[in-house]
């Protein structure tokens, strides 16, 4: 680029970091096939089944070991609904080409009201999603390696940079970072589950040792569902993330509905198989170690799992399926981080969020939301303390709330648009958003006191924040419309010249006043009466016919008496325009400027409430 | 003030902290009587009493308990040397009048290099002074409360946040706050030495045990004068701000001198006297317990001295000495705010620190001076865990090498003056200079390991600073001297006002830009394609014939293609003068705020390296 100076040193730093910057043209190029489309996509998901086997086990136990046995029908329970809200969301995606997450989907079949609470309980998931994500995937590797245990916290919020720094340089480079540990992981754990049942089939089960006096009586029939319900509830947590295809279809080559529909039909399919494979293999491990019995000898399920499989902790194929399940489960935080800023750029570009999350970075991803979500993720690492059976009874109410508005909103959707085939597109919804509705109502009742009832208080929160700042911007719409009442014109023009001395930056700040239509002025404010005489002889000998005004300054302020000035004139002038020159020796470097004050950024701000006064910085360069 | 607006809310905070703005037409009211002068300017001098016979006590005790007996003579050697340097500042304190520190007599009579060193040692143990201070007013509470040992540091950083917040309000409160403290300091230690005598003189003394193997033998001669020197140089802190009156002669009430010099030698005779009275006390304690063979169950000197003059740890009287000596110490470090910040607006008028350091505030008082020290003498504690012993050997060094710096100043200075009675002057003068160089090296030569290093590093460290600061001012004032070189002139004004659409705030911009002289172009960057006709509809009808130039954006930033149009038309119209119009729509509420995007700013970032490029924020207010 022609003549223009060198970039800052800001700005070189922050290229280095992240990469040159993707043209506007570039962004078709920059979609993902199905191949790359799943990790990215269904990292969140897949990587569930590292933590739902276990949240499922780890409410049981509360009841007694007896209960344990009960945990294969929940999961077949929780496949069934996975199944179903994937065919469910599959008729969104047709629906919807241009990207239909439950936000979309709510608004434009229920409302305003239902899409913000879509919104507010996805955008609180993310948050959830990517917490979540990281503390499990931390948890992966202190199974391996226990004395880690300690750093919970830092490891965390460690992965948690990593995956936000990924993601600011750009969507291409997260399809290809993200294919190898999903596919990786997929593989690893069928092998794992190969192994298991071979072993399972060969060598005679012990069998889980059963506790002898449940804590449960066979006749409190009340107290045995509510465990069941809430460990169900607490299984749910393996459909977190389904939805993330339906909300991106955008980010898929063209085809883009067929290719999104197929990435949520592997992606069902995988998660139902790995889900399953790791639920059958826990119930034949002898000596399950589970929260909250074990305390916080922190060991994973999954682990555990891992080890009987291989036959011993010592394995290597026990350390690749742990890595390999750390690494799905740091990525997934990566799905939330796709989705937080695309969600919140729809949002703001509706006009309930602050409008500039809506902007396209220059690495075509959205910096701001991204930012936003990293830090809000890392804040609920540290207020749990990385503690992942914590932060679970949190999670899936968001999803399952917006899970319920999008396929009620479906429903509509069908029944106002009738296409072809809509008969059988709403049958699936209905019973998706019956089902929804149904799990909704379970884990709002199981999880409340556990932590679900913080969400049922920030979903009426986030929506109330979203509503001030439509009603905000409209109201700034509204004022600044063009309407018949004419404009206000300005009744002059008054053009002061900030005189401390008189040099050559003050000359280059004359010259310019000179372009200026309107009554020009020199003002001085005098901080030492001694130098005024010379600075007066000064100003008659290059200041033409500009009168030099001299305004004392009784206490030892440059701004107040220019403010004061300013406003004199104003009162004894209304509706002038008033036009305030600084004059401002300009150093290159960063050290020099330490040296030099900014009268003109001081006054600015003491100048920014009055009306009809502009503040111009004329700059001179050193150097 | 008429319709001005309310002022901020920062403002107001600021206001109710820091009370009213004093003109500087008070300025002279606010000096101070010597009544109120002595307390401002000898706290420091006074509360050393607190500290000096116990470092001394704590190098002897190094060569075993039989040299503890030497004390006195040290202490008496100290008196000596305190009304030797009191009479040679006199004689800078006459001759001149308007304030003459160590920096100012230096600098006139030795030249440049050696004022700037007197100003740097000076502002090193001004620093220290705050940190020693602080720390030991901490300990005189300590000595009382055991348990707050733990929290040092805490207390210390509490202390001086309180000293420089004092200073902030202004020097008037400053007298009326410190008289009542070192008034009733200087009373209860003379009832405390009183009471000692009376004891002393009528209960039969054990005398100190002597330790029967000294760890020293008499055939050490070498090792022997080391040890007494280095007491001596430790005894040496007793004499730190006792110059603090010099420097501020314009602080008292007319007759500025002859009330400044009699505050001098009432310091220097309380000073002498309090000092003197504790050492001969220390004498008669049996068992004292002391630094470093106590470690660190620290209990000072000059409680353990209450503790015997009053007859035991429970008297009440016992709680005032060491409430006044902990209070006076506290305050002391006020000597140092009322003299570093009036130190540093010396230097920096002279052009050795940044101008602005040299701006009296509108408290009158020198805001940024009082903010610096009170964040390096904070930085001191924290790095020194708030533990005097520590802090204790860094300081002195810089008080002495100021003193022979300005001692051999005034020789000088009488020799070329040769008022009436120049021959008695410069004989004091000499006298005290050839004194002062010679305690500079004892303190320099016996306490380089344990600390005096640092300063003596720092010292040319800062000599070099200073020196760069004046060769950048100097060189900017030479390129902005007014020359017969003739000032560019530029070629034309072209005026570009940043279109992003059209509404009243753009109205009223464009309203503004009819106002400069100079061809007139509008110009919308596109971040989406299909806004871009309507736009160009409504420009079209409220343009008039004002062109709209419509610059595309690849990576959709605002900034970049503005950046690019200036920098093509500057090569295209070279010497041109660009006025870029940006529009603001100004909500008046913080929270309304958090919805615009600041693009004035960014773009006046982006903007702020090109010559001949003034960006004009105009504003439209909202509500």
């Amino acid at each position: 680029m022609h003549d223009s100076p060198k970039p800052s040193a800001l700005h070189r730093i922050r290229r280095a970091l992240l990469g040159a910057p993707i043209p506007t043209s570039r962004a078709h190029h920059e979609r993902l096939s199905p191949f790359l489309g799943l990790p990215v996509f269904s990292s969140d998901s897949l990587s569930s089944v590292a933590y739902a086997t276990e949240a499922i086990l780890g409410v049981l136990v509360l009841g007694g070991a007896v209960f344990l046995t009960q945990q294969i029908w929940i999961a077949v329970a929780i496949v069934l609904l996975i199944v179903i809200i994937a065919f469910s969301y599959q008729q969104t995606i047709h629906a919807y080409p241009s990207g239909g997450g439950s936000y979309i989907v709510a608004s434009e079949n229920l409302g305003e009201t239902a899409g913000l609470f879509a919104g507010a309980a996805l955008l609180i998931d993310y948050v959830l999603t990517v917490s979540v994500s990281i503390a499990a995937g931390v948890l992966a590797i202190t199974a391996l390696y226990p004395f880690l245990l300690k750093h919970l916290v830092m490891l965390s919020l460690f992965f948690i940079c990593v995956v936000a720094f990924a993601n600011l340089r750009g969507v291409r480079e997260s399809g290809a970072i993200f294919a190898f540990p999903t596919y990786g992981f997929v593989f690893s754990i069928i092998v794992m589950i190969g192994f298991g049942a071979y072993r399972a089939a060969t060598v005679p089960s012990h069998g889980q040792i059963l506790d002898p006096t449940p804590w449960l009586g066979k006749e409190s029939n009340h107290a045995f569902m509510f465990l069941i319900l809430r460990s169900f509830a607490a299984g749910c947590t393996a459909l977190t993330g389904i939805e993330a295809v339906s909300n991106g279809v955008q980010a898929f080559k063209a085809p883009e509905s067929a290719n999104a529909a197929k990435v949520l039909r592997w992606m069902a399919f995988l998660l139902s198989v790995l889900f399953l494979g790791i639920s059958l293999l826990a119930m034949k491990i002898p000596h399950l170690s589970l929260l909250p019995n074990d305390d916080r000898h922190y060991t994973t399920v999954a682990y555990q799992v891992a080890v009987y499989a291989f036959g011993g902790p010592h394995s290597w194929m026990v350390y690749v399926v742990q890595l390999f399940t750390a690494l799905i489960l740091i990525l997934a935080a990566n799905t939330a981080f796709a989705d937080f800023p695309r969600l919140t750029s729809l949002i703001a570009r509706d006009g309930y969020l602050p409008r500039y999350l809506s902007r396209l970075g220059d690495k075509l991803v959205f910096h701001n939301g991204i930012i936003v979500l990293a830090a809000a993720s890392g804040a609920l690492v540290v207020i749990f303390k990385g503690q992942l059976d914590l932060l679970l009874p949190l999670y899936a109410i968001g999803v399952f709330t917006a899970f319920t508005l999008s396929q009620i909103g479906m429903v509509v959707h069908w029944l106002k648009s009738r296409e072809i085939g809509w008969q059988k597109s709403i049958a699936i919804n209905f019973v998706g958003s019956i089902l929804c509705g149904i799990v909704l109502l379970i884990i709002a009742y199981t999880k409340f006191m556990d932590g679900a009832w913080v969400v049922l208080v920030l979903l009426p929160i986030i929506y109330g924040l979203f509503k001030m700042i439509k009603a905000r911007y409209k109201s700034m719409e509204q004022q600044l419309t063009l309407t018949d009442e004419p404009l206000p014109v300005a009744s002059g023009h008054i053009v002061l010249l900030l005189v401390p001395r008189v040099n050559r930056g003050i000359m280059s700040a004359l010259e310019y006043a000179k372009r200026l239509k309107g009554e020009c002025q020199a003002v001085h404010v005098t901080l030492n009466d001694k130098s005024l005489p010379e600075l007066q002889r000064s100003w008659a000998s290059v200041g033409g016919d500009i009168e030099l005004v001299v305004l004392p300054s009784p206490f030892r302020s440059l701004i107040e008496p220019m403010v004061d000035y300013v406003d004199k004139i104003k009162s004894s002038h209304p509706g002038i325009v008033i036009t305030v020159i600084v004059a401002e020796a300009v150093s290159t470097k960063w050290y020099q400027k330490l040296l030099a004050e900014s009268v003109a950024l001081q006054l600015k701000t003491a100048l920014a409430s009055r009306r009809n006064v502009v503040v111009a910085n004329v700059r001179y360069f050193l150097n």
